[in-house]
């Protein structure tokens, strides 16, 4: 019999836009080569959790299935073979990991492109149904299972479960985005276009880096106070500033040319435009927040007068989730990542938790499932 | 005395839109340190020297200027200082060169990003007022000064004018545009988009630099069939196919994936959307064509999850100009480059030639200024 | 009962230096998930063959093994999980494949550094024990053993097994290390040192990919005709010159610069100091011969004056086996890459084939196990 | 007249080895177009001057110069077109400016590598005859002579002249080193090799620029305590541990593969080698110090087996001193660059200053000439 509960608690969803429902569901009874049972202790909420919800993703998603994407857990179970982590640290059952979507390695992506987040065969954590094994493929739930082709990352034992969570989707993200960018001189500067948790989390590692002036672009104030603590040398409010009337901020800050670097975590299409704009001639905007539907209009001569190089950058491989868990590790004495931690629910208050997210009165919340369970 | 007339002819711009009217122009009698005075030999006609004239440029222009920016003179005066060309080669009077928009080496974009293109200072041949000296900046005139700041680079002596003004403004352009791309793999597929003078240089450019396959998408058919013979393995007409169908077509010869590498030379904004669905997963987009004022709506998020690079090139430096003399002189054995040079012109038949441009019917017509001349 | 007999001969070695010997060795009964049992139709012979087999390689390496890695085999028997090869393409039994060493994908160096061939714990054919499962880990074999970590990529149904085999050390060497170096521009000369099967290679491709002048130094001159038939501009025999005046040759060459790019793959100590020479200020210099224990003696001054990259590039990763395979199928009309292979022996005339290995006497000759065998 | 006296004292090497001489020499009456006459307020001691003053350097020089090379100076006299500095700040007579060897805009290394460090026309301050016009080219002096082709960068009014000296020539070529190493990535370890002037700034922006952890390795136990104010994290003493124990304790810190990045600045060829062996697999080496005769003798296939990147840097550009300026005026709070000035010395005492760098008993002493003078 193995080592854990025949089921779990999960935070599922059965109809798009409907409240969603806590339900008993299967834990596998056997792991699979490859793969880990792990108990989840917490999952962050992210932008997406609420899109994938109210069914406004531009990927089609089959219901049922279980919310949650950026969790962090300690292994209860493993298959054979996963006895390291992939970087090669050893994992043993207790040990607390964060892991990501599958890529299969044996796919022009995976070994032409060495680009595993952009796999043809990627499976990819809450986008799974939950009727069928292994069930448990979403964060919101007690338990999850890591897929044998999931990159999964051993979490140093500093860290608390609130910056682990934040490591796993939204700070992998960002470290991704800085890979695609390149170094950064240090006479550089960077706008950051968004003060939500990804900008937020952008903002610090870009002074970090060591760029002369970082500017967070975004709102409410809140936000923006964070962004400042954070290491933003300027922010600037959108609720008080036109777009031209930034674009004139940023150049009075860099001599009258425009930032040397731009990047892009808002989700706005317009903010594609205002971007263009705020960069100088011959600099590099890197875009990640632009995931939906939206359009935009704009005029590509700007791409050639301006000699820009804009770099798209999605999610992020198993290598930026280590480098998110490192960094956290690194700078959290000299930067209070917690702030960004807005509410902790229990799972029984997801519905709560999701309409808060949906209104925007939350920057980043996370569900707590480590609380003390009675065996089964 | 100097050794050269007071004064020669010249094709001005002095309405536009109006004919171009052929005018005596005054010769400075003086050549300043730095300076070159050339008895323009050909003067091959661009796009964008139609644009100008009417008056459809984004720029502004004050007039009355000379038209014409792709010129191959030979030195007749020579300002102090001006014994090498600008990668060291000696020069001499009865040299032929060419040579380039001016960069004032003392700016941001000349020292810091090293980027001579986008430099704060420029002076651009064809867009400077000829009332006043050294009134002869533009490329449809016997005669051309070459300013101070400009680069300029001796031409082989075995190449023919008109490759030589080919490589003037067209071909470093494409040169400019290959340094942006970086490097080729041989397992790649490349997609040029336009077989204007620039997609056609471009497809032998591609095709020397070793990839896997070249796709040529233009049209009419005489221009693809000069694509086929500089190297495109395959080409595609804008006249018999839409543009889905052509994104199927370059998925086919892709393995489904869509090219590596696309390469815009169209000028119209649609084909910057095009672009971004004839690319795969990680491809890479250098854009060059686009220099209008049109729009296009497009989705931001294709940047992201397709994880693409964009890149801007902008016309080309001194560097450009040479490595463009250089593929012109190793190549033209085995690339028949003098097919795209559609007619010859001399320069009272300016308008002519102007007008069969305006209506598409001509590739790259030269105006032929090498006949011999009376002394004065 | 499998499709494949209980045994099968290869060539094992089990003293240093003395006569292989031709044994029969156990076919592994059951192939695991991941694992590829494939019939070996052919394996080239590399000068690593030798340095294995006289016991000089400075890695240590533990008898008795199988010789040969450079192999290209039909497939037999498949372990779950192989429908694919490392690049997604469908694999069957009956088709031909060629395959890597094994990469673990879960360490620093396969997952921080994307770097497989640098693999914390990769296993290599040829260096591993034969008298225990899966025995069958060289190439000098009737039948071959897939490892489930090892890269797999089907062959193109139009490539002989001898430019199959070619691949699958030599030619992805060399794809490896033009990976390394990064763009050629085409005004850019490039000296190849060396005129082994990796110097022809890369002459093939350093030609192929545009390079203005493709110099290969080397000896003897039937090497060298190969060098110029394969795209070599000019060559120059090490026969018949000091190494000054190879510099002093290059020179000419390059209007007194020396090379942009040098290409290292002698594996004599000796010519990375004369690479230093050959290159010009601010060159690039990829080093891929040397593997030995042997010394040099330099003045590392040189790389600063110089300004020089001096660029490693080991072995190969699986996408460098994909592209060799790719690009002897576009090229083989082209460059007669068969003309390397230089004879033709049978398994049982595998010591024949090494001592003229040994004595320099070949370029790449074959084993060639490819004739028919009886049923079991 | 001139706003200037007709002579003024300068530190001139009349023969190598004997102690140096003021002398009066002439201040040229005319200034260039291009060219600039600064009053020197400070000149920083570097390595060099003492090489050259004993007539150690490699590079051949022909006596009698005036030594110095790290100016700051205040302008006195402008030539024509002198108005904007390298990158485009306004210049009046009375500003504080650092000024560039200089690079002739006109050879393959300027316009086609463009790194005018390599510049095949160069002319470098201290290293031209004092006994021909303009006489003023060393920094030992009261005043300096900007040559035309020299790029010149305007010191922020916020840094004190031991700081701007120190730009010129130590912190310059750091900058240089890090544009040729590229992004540092944060989870990477770098290695400073050397506690002189060029290791301390390396280290200190090795810091800024986020890098995981900086470990700076020299002597004596002084300047490794100006390293950890710098930001060092580790310091190891070569006075009391032996190359393998430094392996070892970079081992040690990094999860036994070694330093991500190793950065030179020692002078010594044997640092050569055990930078090799202090970096892991797959990482970068920039080599910096390596400038004299000396010679090592090591292994080029740890090259291949460690598939490593060697990066030679060399001095810096005019972008490099702006860098500099740029970065002391930035961190000056946070990193107390003064403690690296070692002494203040007046132009009379330069022996006794010289002979001190020359015992080692300085670490960055400088040359004041800021007192005031008396009209002439």
């Amino acid at each position: 019999m193995p080592p854990y509960p025949a089921t779990c608690r999960a935070a599922v969803v059965r109809t798009f836009g409907a409240p969603i429902v806590i339900e008993e569901v299967p834990i596998p009874g056997e792991i699979e080569p490859g793969a880990i049972l792990a108990r989840i202790e917490m999952c962050s909420i992210c932008g997406t959790d609420v899109h994938l919800w109210q069914g406004s993703l531009s990927t089609k998603v089959e219901l049922p299935v279980i919310l949650g994407h950026e969790m962090v857990g300690r292994i209860v179970a493993m298959g054979s073979g996963t006895a390291r982590d992939s970087v090669g640290q050893p994992l043993r059952a207790g040990d607390r990991i964060t892991w990501t979507h599958t890529s299969c390695g044996s796919c022009f992506f995976c070994t032409v492109a060495q680009e595993p987040t952009l796999c043809a065969n990627a499976r990819r954590y809450m986008y799974e149904r939950m009727d069928r094994p292994p069930y448990l493929l979403g964060g919101f739930a007690e338990y999850g299972y890591v897929l044998p082709d999931a990159g999964r990352i051993r979490v140093p034992d500093d860290l608390p479960n609130e910056l682990a969570s934040l490591s796993s989707c939204a700070l992998r993200s960002v470290m991704n985005a800085f890979d695609a960018l390149g170094a950064i001189s240090p006479a550089e500067t960077v706008v950051i276009q968004g003060a939500g948790p990804l900008g937020l989390l952008a903002t610090a590692v870009a002074k970090v880096s060591g760029a002369r002036r970082v500017v967070t672009i975004g709102a409410p104030d809140a936000r923006l106070a964070i962004a400042s603590v954070f290491g933003a040398d300027e922010t600037i409010s959108i609720d008080r500033t036109s777009p031209e009337e930034r674009v004139d901020a940023v150049r009075v800050l860099t001599a009258g040319r425009g930032a040397d670097i731009v990047m892009e975590f808002t989700g706005h299409p317009a903010a594609f435009n205002e971007g263009l704009d705020l960069i100088r001639r011959g600099g590099r905007y890197v875009v990640v927040g632009q995931l939906g539907a939206g359009t935009t209009t704009f005029r590509p001569a700007l791409i050639v007068s301006k000699q820009l190089r804009i770099l798209g950058s999605l999610s992020g491989r198993a290598k930026a989730y280590w480098k998110a868990l490192d960094f956290l590790s690194a700078h959290r004495k000299a930067v209070p990542f917690e702030r960004m931690i807005s509410t902790r629910y229990s799972l029984g208050d997801v519905n709560i938790a999701m309409e808060r997210m949906k209104r925007y009165e939350e920057i980043k919340p996370v569900i707590a499932l480590d609380a003390p369970m009675e065996a089964p």
